[in-house]
């Protein structure tokens, strides 16, 4: 079969033909439908082999749905052609985090030599993906499966990092969306759905704005050095409740610390190496910062359900499978509107 | 000043003229602006001497809104012709519940004697009305008092009962509102702009679920045998995660009981008799069954918060003070499209 | 193999031969260390037919430990003679729920036929037990196996009715353990070690208070006709703010409610065919009352690390698998002190 | 009377002449009967002009109790000679987060110039204390006066830092404990009696980790650039779940980071200095790192109500009101075993 490959340390991605794999007993071969291109691949590819922690080649893409195209033995409760969505954060399944649905916080993941799909095991980003085990795996249940495939990621993660603050995004809040690209014009959306927070979205294109402003901000500001002050202005001197920032560079971060209102959660996604030092003093009282990391099982069965009910709508653009490192460069280079889809068989 | 008074057992309620109170010491004297007539009024109208609890005659009125007239002496922090809105369940102040702002829950109420205005207290029914303490004020910041006035306790009440359960809001899941009235439509509102919940209303004729629908129900259902299968019909046999019951009589908390999923909270608003048994087996795992009373202090915050908003429209009918008693005789033959309000001085 | 089965409707168990089950794909194979005797096998024996829901013989046995006899292919992270208990409420494994580790509360076992061993499918009451996943064993990491057998369901079970409470259970809080039988006397242990609440136990015989003393209790009442009105001298008139029900008989039930603060948890555990009504003016402001069923897999793997720590000494009493239907005739008895292990091996 | 005055910036405090206050309408006059002697004292008094935000002479003492000496005009609820606790972080008393009994994070206090007592209104350390509203005033309910005055902040701060964390301290969880002084001991304590989890202490000498294990800790170890390595091994590699640091300096802050498990909570308590950046790869996945400040209201009668139940010991050596300057001397060499208070009248 066909797959896009990283193949070797600071090279593109290329596309090869591998073999086909087969499911051994308990695990589930999937023929992908869609698969995600992810700033986090590029990431991954500018990593120096001594910190990349596998062997190359990798098989790429994170985020995949597609079809069940073969049960190993053992594996019921799926039937073949069902369409589904791969949780990509696999963990042991067995530690305790992993028992509360949270396997992207696996316990015991480094120490097995788990890895999600696409990062360090053979990815979505072929035509076909192998699952170790169909607790993974998640009904599509009618959603079109290529603006389906973002959630997987781009959808899980902000939610994941919105639900850690949804007991303050309460009415009189104020939430703040730090960039607004793949998952931040995800995390407006959201925030718009699930609570009745004012949201105020920060980017540094007027172009970006609007888009943020066309799927559900209050309001959208530029993201420059007068933006905290901005976001004190908009919340009467309070600050925000929630800053939740998708791009995590020294300005953001630091930016986020300076819009925060007492007891604000500070939530740094992004990775674009921003820290926010926290101590007595340093920021408001009991701001709490944290950055987490993707999603659990559970939640994007719920974000999977929010689609549903038409709460999402996520901007992609799609490429087949020899196209995949055109939708790379491009995404580098900043051309992307949206997400990129990988269309493997169309 | 005139007063609107219950002042024999049983009997109609009467304008009467009343000596206007002064503030002592650290209390706040307001001319109110608008007052609300509630069905919970006339429930205490309907009870027996033995069951008052308290002398006559009463001034009604335990949904208030003013302007502050005069301050005691010690009070700052308000000043004269500032527009507040009256929180009602007046507490002890100083215990655990009240210490937490849930003086609707004050551990001393009862020995202290400590009523709310309206329900022992003299109310807002009236020209003045005069308040303990600058604690039970909230300032209105903009809001239209004739339409702000219903939110100090048919926007407080249906709030308190959601954020008991905000938790089981997410998306996915399904809320029913049993009865569309006066708490019940604005539980709507709520539950739209606070969750990403389907909301399911129910009610007995088209025109109050085409009211529901209006005011965003997802879907208006008649309140008959049939709706708790009906329900379960609509959630593919799981059930509603949150069902609230604002009429709280034999039938609704039954069929509260039968749409109820795995872990729900079912909440008997209502006041309407019914109640609902809890044991092993008498309904699925772990729903859990709670009768709430009126809402705290934040949340009163909160509600005008999210009225300022935009997110809230309460549906009401006004009169001047002297048809106060044709505004209760309407409610009780269900002629109150919304909620009455009292304007008492014009 | 030996194993214990109920095998005619209203007959004793009987021990049988049976074949020693094999491990298909994804299986896993226990040799049976030691297994529980718990009442509700007496209430599934007690059943007519038409209620069963499944077919007979069953192999008793839902408390069980035991260790890795062998592996079904593809199953890894696990090692023959690996001791591990088994968490008994299995589900699908990949509905909301399940994903969330409460497969007690599976959407879907009903409709795909999952039920847990010894309470449907064949159970641990036998030299070997088959086990569907591996992600239903958690290592025993050095528990004594007999007393730690009756955690999997009378530590789980009090553990998950505590645990909706943990906010309740403050300093100042007052918790009511009503029954110190084989899940009462482990509640107050689990009370004890996790809360700071003070432990009022009721039960009947002074006997019966002496052990609920010994293991942890600050107060233990006679649960007769005054024990509501007792708490509530002991709380100066306020009520408990939890109160668990391990009888759920409707004397044990009305009790709950009658010593029950405002804003309780009253949580019926015991299957006695008592339920509590619960409505406006019924109990307490917003007492919540529910039945849970059995707990987590994350709390199982919460309640081992406690019994490692030493917080918990469930008392046991050991029998041979041929005595195994005399362990039922004195539990049926009253005659168990704690909890009756069955050894089959042993 | 004679007061404990803070007058020219830099110098020690002095026992000074002050007239008595008299209470206005909605105030309390205390008779004080005991002061706490805290180290933010000393920061305070090490404060440049320009940074101290308020004018001298300041009157000390931001930990008071004592009885109800006069009461001002308006106020019911409390009687002379009853003996009350302090709430110190006064607020506004009707925004928001004081509606919540938050008046730590009072939105408005800068704004209207609200300070606590002894931190710029005047303070505890006096023979009569002026008390704005009677809401600041817990009853002590027979608790000894003396013992009782630090948890006024020494132990109300560390009950708020926990009370962040209690969903995180479940049975196998480990909570360390870096500074085991007058905060840290309290901490301890509290940690013992409210939760099961493991509870590692951190201080620099030897004597200290005695008092450590004196009152409860689990492990007591050195806190050298070791430490957080052996927290990880006494973890399984794991780390902690919750860190609480009431030093706060860089190295204390820089080993919480290290020490802290996957979504921990690292809680900054100590004015030390010391910060932890936080952002993605800083720290494990989804740690939370907040600096709190006191406690709430309602924490404040937890607090006292655990100490009734005997849980907790505070260490306190007593002086009297001429001997205050001594007693801060001591406080600033280290001298000070457990936590200085002054005896105003004798």
């Amino acid at each position: 079969m066909k797959a896009v490959q990283y193949r070797t340390i600071g090279a593109a991605p290329e596309v090869v033909t591998v073999p086909t794999p087969e499911p051994g007993p308990g695990q589930v071969l999937l023929k992908v439908t869609a698969a995600g291109v992810c700033h986090s691949d590029i990431a991954v590819m500018s990593m120096p082999a001594e910190r990349l922690g596998f062997p190359l080649p990798l098989t790429l893409g994170h985020e995949g749905v597609g079809t069940v195209a073969a049960l190993g033995a053992g594996v019921d409760g799926l039937s073949e052609g069902e369409a589904v969505a791969v949780y990509g954060p696999w963990g042991c399944g067995r530690c305790l985090t992993c028992a509360q649905g949270k396997e992207n916080y696996c316990l015991r993941a480094a120490e097995l030599g788990i890895r999600p799909p696409g990062l360090g095991a053979p990815g979505a980003m072929a035509e076909y993906l192998l699952v170790d085990d169909p607790r993974h795996l998640v009904p599509l249940g009618g959603l079109d499966p290529v603006r389906a495939v973002p959630l997987t990621d781009a959808g899980l993660t902000p939610y994941h990092a919105i639900k850690r603050s949804l007991g303050k995004l309460l009415p009189g809040s104020t939430a703040v969306v730090i960039g607004t690209g793949g998952l931040g014009h995800v995390a407006i959306q959201l925030l718009r759905a699930m609570t009745a927070a004012r949201i105020v979205a920060l980017d540094v294109t007027e172009e970006k704005l609007a888009l943020a402003r066309s799927v559900g901000a209050h309001e959208a500001v530029l993201s420059d050095a007068r933006a905290a002050a901005t976001v004190r202005e908009l919340t009467g001197g309070v600050g925000a409740q929630v800053v939740l920032d998708f791009v995590g560079a020294p300005p953001t971060t630091a930016a986020a610390g300076a819009m925060a209102a007492v007891e604000a959660d500070v939530t740094i996604v992004g990775i674009g190496g921003g820290t926010l030092p926290v101590g007595f003093g340093s920021l408001p009282y009991e701001v709490s910062v944290a950055s987490p990391y993707w999603g659990t099982r559970d939640e994007l069965i719920e974000v999977l359900d929010l689609a549903r009910a038409g709460a999402l709508d996520v901007h992609v653009e799609t490429y087949g499978i020899d196209d995949a490192p055109l939708a790379y460069e491009r995404l580098h280079a900043g051309l992307v509107n949206g997400r990129a889809v990988i269309l493997p068989h169309g």
